[in-house]
């Protein structure tokens, strides 16, 4: 899935807690998303309402364009999609007084799912359930390479560190968000009145509820929503294929088509037995959804309507041409370089030792996965010059503007002011960018900068004056993370990854550089500069207790005063860090205060422009998408057809990983045992499926539908050639990649032979070879 | 294009010399086929006749399969090509009596070109061009970057090295070749009768003609023809393009499917003014051909008829099991090993030296097309699984003799005869290829070995008593060769490819390695061989003086007896080696002579059984094969059309070498400058093509014709999926890939600019947008 990789981008501060989540999984999106989280050295987009009354409006260009906000379904254009095959009544879609689809998505480690059993049964992507998975195998027992099947409640094992997430509301807080924003206030203090309204806000909504709360902004910020949620914590795997369906064809095929992974899991919700949401329990319940999803198994054609609901992070096509300017020069080259770098030490350790294998493997996914996509996404954009685009259109906006004493007056310096605040901020991009990566990829300085910056916020008495993330709310999650954090701590890929950022940061321009090492290397000839940090790390390593699970989790609840009297060496340099990361922080705000008020001025002239209203880039709230079932011509003389089937699969195999069959999936093939699952046409079982639908990362595990609203597939990628699109949607290419229903079935009907799982679900259609 | 690669696999010794041609271009295959000729440490494919009166039959799976001898087009199926649409009458295609399109077809730089004017004009591949470009380029002056236009006869420049030879005549030598041929010959005196009757016959039918002879072996032996040919020796270079055309998309794009490479060139064949074979001179005029070739640039559409003429090197579609087996368990496994090991020597000293980088240019594309080859060719073995295909075919062989006493009798011991052979081969097979590949990469040691092989043959009186190879007809152009060889000589990568493969060869079973070696490294421990063999090596090329050209030259007059007393390290090493490779030779021998016995009655058993005829693999003579305009099917879900645009050439670049377009060219897209070249329904000019010819190497250049006779195109590849159809044609997948002639007019027109060119053309057809 095209995930949201921009630094720069940063959901509301109340959303930026969901994606905090240090003890989750670490698949593809959700990767990501956790360095925006920690790098708080980074530029906002949440903004200041200008027009509140937008409404939604699709793109001319086609009808696939556009993820719909389910409160405003009335605006989208339901009878065109009816015209297409869409049978259903947008009120069965979402519904805030009765059961409607809605109730049966929901978001969970980091992607989406679907309910699709009475019993809390989800269905979602194998890559969303991979750090799960990971979580409970060893060197011993591989879930990942062998897969996992229980085959009764009872043999279901937690889903460690993962939470789900059951929309209950959306509430238009756009009032609230604003009170007491003024004009002449300064940028910074534009954001910070902004995240203290949006703390109030969710607070209240979460007090003394069995709920969770986000508010999320619209148009840049000229809109706030309040989303409700009923957080299931009790979550657990039911099934997974083995890694030889599941990440069929690994790093190689992943964003590519023709694909034949099977990409796709089971898991099940648990609630108290009073329907109230609990940590893992022996005397938890099977959560009841409101509603739940049936597998459709009849054929498909190129053409038939296609819908996908879900929760996609982030969308940036409203951009203005500094922004692009600025990640097509600097921000995906430089972090590409850095992908490249990670990767070779990862995989080296990885390759030295069996057991930084296992700890490395998520992260070397996610790393791969990130990597492959910038390199796609900066592709995507220099082909499509879309700084050009850009720069055409604002000519035209400033020719719009010329035309109009008014518009000029009111928007004359919106473009102006946006690119004065890039140029601030390019100057220090860089290292906001390489101390957020240090953070994040080093366990160690990542478990010592948690525990520091909870130290420090716990001396702050009132719970609303902490900074977001570190309040009372986030306390069980981040604690979880904490313990966790072993699972994936392997110290010698630590001390060089550590080295690796200190080294590059010296690259950095003069006053850009990483203060708390200056100390030393301070007058160090070149060559004893390597030497010399590698030294420091050592010394870090060898005397930090923050490693030591048991010493962490006393240090969790230790005040900074009481940290700083430990003299640990690591929380000591974290500490320092924090200093510097403070500074940038106030930089990133700032910058983000200014946009937020820049962007939606820069919205109302685009709108005004071309006279009618745009729909809102995606921003981690649920979505609805239309679309339909087709290929694409991806290059000059080839065309893809819109399903892949076993066969396909098969002939891909080398025999070598990630290109093993199983031998029982080679045995079935030949013996055309495909049960109902196989499309008469093709003569085989299809394995993948593209659809138009407009989609981006979180939106993993999404379940496809049909126009009866059954599941189809389940969403888990998007397609190379259009990888920028979250900067642009191309309707000749943009495509979603699904794993078709059908192949789900046969996997765990015919290829797992799990009957018990079989039975839960709800199967229409069908016929046989 | 697919290249005969095969070591094991030679032409019959008349063949072979012409495929000695040191002095000619390195081409992709000329470039294997002279590590054949060089490596005399090899197996061979001639064999002995046991049924002279074969004649051709198609294979039953489909109409393209089979390239058709000239003299025999009388028993191919010409009505069902007419059906397809074939205009012509077979006496078109081939009439010793009278000019026929056979004439327009020539043998140039190891592939094949055809006259496109009354004034000796000819047309190929651009990399059937790039050694002359390569030779007449500088640092200062580069025709392979930069492109070449003479625009006058004046202006065209020497192919060096280039010969050119049109055919004259076609006659059955069997009973010559088998004369005195005898049952109870042991298999090395078979060998060596046909060896020497086959140098008789050429000797005597070049003896005092200006005329160049060669007899060719059809059916693994049955069947000897002398072939006859007119060779032309003073060969310019008119037009080639820049290599961001000619060679654009480079080793990426090599074999692949969709293509935009305008891999054509135009070169000129002069003779003296009394119409006889010349070397370069003033006052040469250009050759008059009996028959020039049309361009067509009427649209195409899928299942036009076409036809392909030329010179395909070796296919090998009648192998047995054991072959199969040696190939793909132990041949191409290594064979790959040593393309990337010599890649990674060639390319880090071209990084490091401009010289070294154009010396090396040549190599480096012909080892980089090998190396993409072979993997094609062992994955294309593998995933067909024709080892088992071959053993089930075998099988039914075993049980069609065991139903027939009398067949039982005649064939019953041959399979495993060949088995025997082939167990022998294996035992001294890796030194084989390894003393061969060193003598061939190492300018040095080639020269050294040329020189002291020429001097041991010049002690024999007899010319015909001399190694084919070495007798007087070939001395011109091993002379030119000598001549020309610090062309591609640079001293630092010479050595590091020696040392290579010493070292290689200490990795064979005892009793298989290098003899001459042993002194140097007796006694040493592991970490000291490395050390001594370097500065062994050093030694050689410090005191040789076969480096010098002047002193090369006149060590080329000497004996071996005045060789040895010059003492030159180098010529010292070659003839030290020369003992060891003559052992080899003598073993490869009697394998090759076993082979000649054995190979006719497999052949024979085959058709008994199949109830039919067989074709004849190739072997370097010319070739018909019909065909038609097809797109195909790489994998599930991916189609791929027929033929490729200018627009989605443009759509590749990546402003990165082999994928930067030239302005001018973008320029005449955007301006839909297109000429009468464009095609109406693709809106754009089309730039290659695919059909489904059955070629191979040595077709490279080969003009693609329609049913009427004119060209359509050049082939200059095959397609990756169908690398390994020299082992097995397989209809779906099997293409031939072309540049469109509309692309080659275009260029030559509209972006050359040059008129002179197009003025000697014949265009018919055509439109407009």
């Amino acid at each position: 899935m095209p995930v949201s990789t921009i630094i720069e981008k940063r959901p509301p501060r109340s959303l930026k807690s969901r994606l905090t989540r240090t003890g989750t999984s670490l698949m593809r999106q959700g990767f990501l998303n956790m360095i925006v989280a920690f790098a708080v050295f980074c530029a906002l987009t949440a903004g200041v309402p200008i027009a509140p009354t937008f409404v939604l409006g699709p793109s001319p260009a086609c009808a696939e364009e556009g993820m719909w906000t389910l409160n405003k379904l009335d605006k989208a254009p339901a009878d065109k999609w009816q015209a297409n095959g869409f049978e259903l009544d947008i009120k069965e879609l979402y519904n805030p007084k009765g059961p409607s689809l809605s109730d049966a998505i929901v978001q969970i480690g980091g992607g989406t799912g679907s309910f699709v059993s009475p019993n809390g049964l989800i269905l979602t992507n194998h890559h969303v359930a991979f750090g799960a998975l990971q979580r409970q195998s060893s060197v011993e027992i591989n879930f990942i390479e062998d897969g996992f099947l229980a085959r009764a409640h009872a043999d279901e094992i937690p889903a460690l560190g993962y939470t789900t997430r059951v929309l209950l509301d959306i509430k238009d807080v756009t009032k609230d968000v604003m009170k007491g924003v003024k004009d002449k206030m300064s940028d910074k203090e534009r954001y910070d009145k902004l995240e203290a309204n949006t703390k109030k806000i969710v607070k209240k909504a979460e007090d003394g509820k069995d709920i969770e709360a986000s508010v999320a902004s619209f148009y840049g910020g000229s809109d706030y929503y309040l989303y409700t949620y009923f957080k299931i914590k009790d979550i657990r795997i039911v099934y997974a294929p083995p890694a030889s369906i599941g990440v069929y064809g690994g790093d190689i095929d992943n964003w590519m088509w023709p694909r034949h992974t099977g990409d796709f899991s089971f898991f099940r919700a648990y609630v108290a037995p009073d329907g109230s949401s609990a940590e893992f329990a022996d005397e938890n319940v099977p959560y009841q959804p409101k509603k739940h999803l049936a597998f459709s198994v009849a054929p498909l054609q190129e053409g038939d309507f296609t819908m996908v609901m879900g929760y996609p992070a982030s969308t940036r096509r409203y951009r203005a041409s500094y922004s692009i300017d600025y990640h097509v020069n600097s921000y995906y080259p430089n972090a590409i370089e850095r992908y490249r770098d990670l990767l070779d030490i990862l995989e080296e350790e990885a390759g030295l030792n069996p057991e930084a294998a296992i700890k490395n493997a998520s992260m070397i996914q996610g790393l791969n996965n990130g990597y492959k996509n910038n390199i796609g996404m900066l592709e995507g954009l220099k082909k499509a010059n879309l700084l050009q685009t850009k720069l055409d259109e604002e000519k035209a906006l400033k020719d719009f503007m010329a035309s109009d004493e008014k518009m000029q007056k009111k928007y004359g310096d919106v473009l102006d002011g946006i690119g004065a605040q890039y140029e601030t901020y390019v100057q220090f991009a860089q290292l906001n960018s390489i101390a957020g990566w240090m953070g994040y990829v080093s366990s160690g300085l990542r478990s010592a900068y948690t525990v520091y910056k909870w130290g420090k916020e716990h001396e702050k008495k009132n719970d609303l004056d902490r900074d977001p993330g570190y309040q009372d709310r986030d306390m069980p999650r981040v604690k979880r993370g904490l313990e966790l954090a072993d699972l994936r701590y392997d110290e010698q890929t630590d001390k060089r990854t550590l080295k690796y950022f200190m080294l590059k940061s010296l690259e950095c321009p003069e006053g850009q550089r990483i203060r708390a090492i200056e100390p030393v290397i301070a007058g160090l000839p070149e060559q004893e500069i390597e030497p010399a940090l590698a030294a420091f790390i050592d010394k870090l390593f060898a005397g930090t207790k923050v490693t030591n699970k048991e010493e962490r989790m006393k240090m969790f609840g230790m005040t900074k005063t009481e940290l700083m009297k430990l003299d640990d060496p690591m929380i000591n340099f974290a500490a320092e860090l924090e200093v510097q990361r403070k500074e940038l922080e106030d930089k990133t705000e700032a910058f983000a205060g200014a946009l937020q008020k820049l962007r939606p001025k820069l919205m109302e002239l685009r709108q005004a422009h071309q006279g009618k209203l745009l729909y809102p880039d995606a921003n981690g709230t649920m979505r609805f998408s239309a679309g339909e079932v087709k290929g694409y011509a991806p290059a000059d003389a080839v065309t893809y057809n819109f399903q892949t089937r076993l066969k396909g699969g098969i002939e891909k195999e080398t025999g070598e990983d990630p290109f093993i069959v199983p031998e029982v999936l080679k045995d079935l093939h030949k013996a055309k045992d495909f049960g109902r699952y196989a499309d008469k046409k093709l003569g085989d079982v299809p394995v993948c499926l593209l659809t138009t639908n407009d989609s981006t990362g979180g939106n993993s595990g999404s379940p496809i539908l049909n126009g009866k609203g059954e599941i189809i597939g389940a969403l888990f990628d998007g397609n190379y050639e259009a990888m920028a699109s979250d900067y642009f949607f191309i309707p000749e290419l943009t495509r979603a990649i699904h794993v078709d229903s059908r192949y789900i079935l046969f996997i765990v009907d015919k290829f797992a032979g799990a009957t018990e799982l079989m039975n839960e679900l709800t199967i229409h259609g069908g016929g046989s070879l």
